[in-house]
């Protein structure tokens, strides 16, 4: 899996950075990618990567400040437009729905694939058999929602070494083994839990949008292998942030140490920073949590499967 | 007055050229800038120019299609982020309202200036102390719209040898003589029209959405200084750009050539041309209108005033 950050802005695209949108490759997992929010000229920045935009079957929409959405029916009119005719997915906030119907209906575009738009609340949204996904509201004064992709465990290798003590040789056998609890061989019963190593436990990556920093967040990225948070204000800037509803760098950097997450990465950064800026509100929040990294355009990052 | 074009591409975006939008920058004659069509991305070429978009007062828009829409929430938005506060008016076909309207309540976006949404039928929809703007539909399948913008006639110098040998020497009554049709000097009554030159003609400047070729076309952009025209195919593929309700390159051309224009400017290209076709694409239409120039995206045209 791969994180693709295609625009790590707020509020207003500059020369440096775009608005909002983050792409998650799964083209080994499952042969497509998903994206979170779609600001004006995503799909220009599509352009600039190796993203093909009908292999995008999940969007998932954060909130509907329009920094974080007015790039949805350019991206879907060209993923049309691309011969793409895969079901797509949105996932979003009310109010998704009305934006994306009006937008395609009064510009006459009829899409080639089928458009699922589902408006969501709290809980799960997603279960299928490699992934969960789990949503929940942050505190972002309109509705504005974290999402909380959990990879499920795979099982673990069969333990050769101690099937061939027991007799039993490579073979067919072997995948038997692998597929069933239980196995006769030999006019035994062969329980897999005796013959197979632990779980491999799968990934976590939490995804936020705008948000102020709560207690509540806390306990909804916990564990994570990877969190994406919002840094749009520096450490002296608490206050315009608690203010305009969002975080400061320090404040990220907090909620990463105290949820047991393995590495942060910061997004939304206010227009007003210029380049060199970033290296101290990078600074800043490795004070707190020395595993973060300052997203910025076009920045990727692997994640890799977990030992 | 000049154009600059911020999108001259057909349909979808492509790295070579954005999808339509150009302003016509007006700051010498009324301190303002007209935008023509705004697709998505159109506030990221901005940042690319000097065009400050408190500047710009109107908007025009030819057709709802999404390339021609789709960057007018952002635009408008950043407007009011960057701090404008002088009324913004969009003309557009029906729809442009709901559209705009849709996109900024879901979004939550509040402006900061007055902004008027006019839905235009045909004919005359500014007439202001410099300039008329008048409107017609063209042949695009879907209610689209020309825009041809007239600069009203100045008044002509005044003849200072003539009012010399007449025995009126310079000083003040030459502006009496001017602002008014008669003048008393000396006991005797000056007619204004005897002792000024012919008026300055204003300038003409066409800009067509996208269309066929028609005989109505022909009339209405007749005597243009400037025809901005579309030509998103080129010259072999006639059947084509009728399908389509688009003009090839020799089409544009001539009506370039049967409508006493003086400069044709191709834009809306195919993203099927290369950045080495469009030689060719320009050749073929100065076969037949040899005043023609191929814009691609920050192309910049003065229009110089008429002597
Ligand atoms: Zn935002
Ligand atoms: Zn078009």
């Amino acid at each position: 899996m791969e994180l693709i950050f295609l625009g790590t802005g707020a509020g207003v695209p500059s020369k440096e950075r775009n608005v909002s949108a983050i792409a998650l490759t799964m083209l080994q997992e499952q042969n497509s990618i998903w994206l979170f929010d779609c600001g004006e000229s995503t799909q220009h920045q599509i352009l600039n990567t190796s993203i093909r935009p009908r292999k995008i079957n999940k969007i998932f929409i954060t909130h509907m400040h329009g920094d974080h959405i007015f790039g949805l029916p350019g991206l879907l009119s060209s993923r049309s437009f691309q011969g793409g005719d895969d079901l797509l997915t949105v996932y979003g906030p009310h109010g998704i729905k009305q934006y994306i119907e009006t937008s395609l209906q009064v510009s006459g575009t009829h899409l080639t694939y089928p458009l699922k738009i589902i408006e969501i609340t709290e809980g799960q949204i997603i279960d299928d058999d490699k992934f969960t996904v789990i949503c929940k509201k942050l505190d972002h004064g309109i509705p504005c929602y974290g999402y909380r992709i959990v990879e499920k465990d795979k099982p673990g290798e069969l333990l050769v070494e101690k099937l061939k003590e027991a007799g039993i040789h490579p073979g067919t056998v072997y995948q038997k083994i692998k597929d069933n609890a239980t196995v006769t061989v030999n006019e035994k019963t062969i329980y897999r839990k005796h013959y197979i190593g632990p779980n491999k436990p799968g990934r976590i990556i939490s995804i936020l949008g705008d948000t102020r920093l709560t207690e509540q967040n806390k306990l909804f990225v916990e564990n994570s292998d990877v969190l994406v948070h919002e840094a749009t204000f520096d450490d002296s800037k608490e206050k315009l942030a608690k203010d305009y509803f969002h975080s400061t760098t320090t404040q990220a950097a907090s909620l990463a140490k105290e949820s047991n997450t393995q590495k942060l990465v910061l997004t939304h950064i206010s227009s007003r920073y210029q380049r060199e800026d970033c290296k101290q509100l990078l600074i800043e929040a490795q004070g707190v949590f020395p595993n973060t990294v300052l997203a910025y355009d076009f920045y990727r990052m692997t994640i890799h499967p977990k030992k």
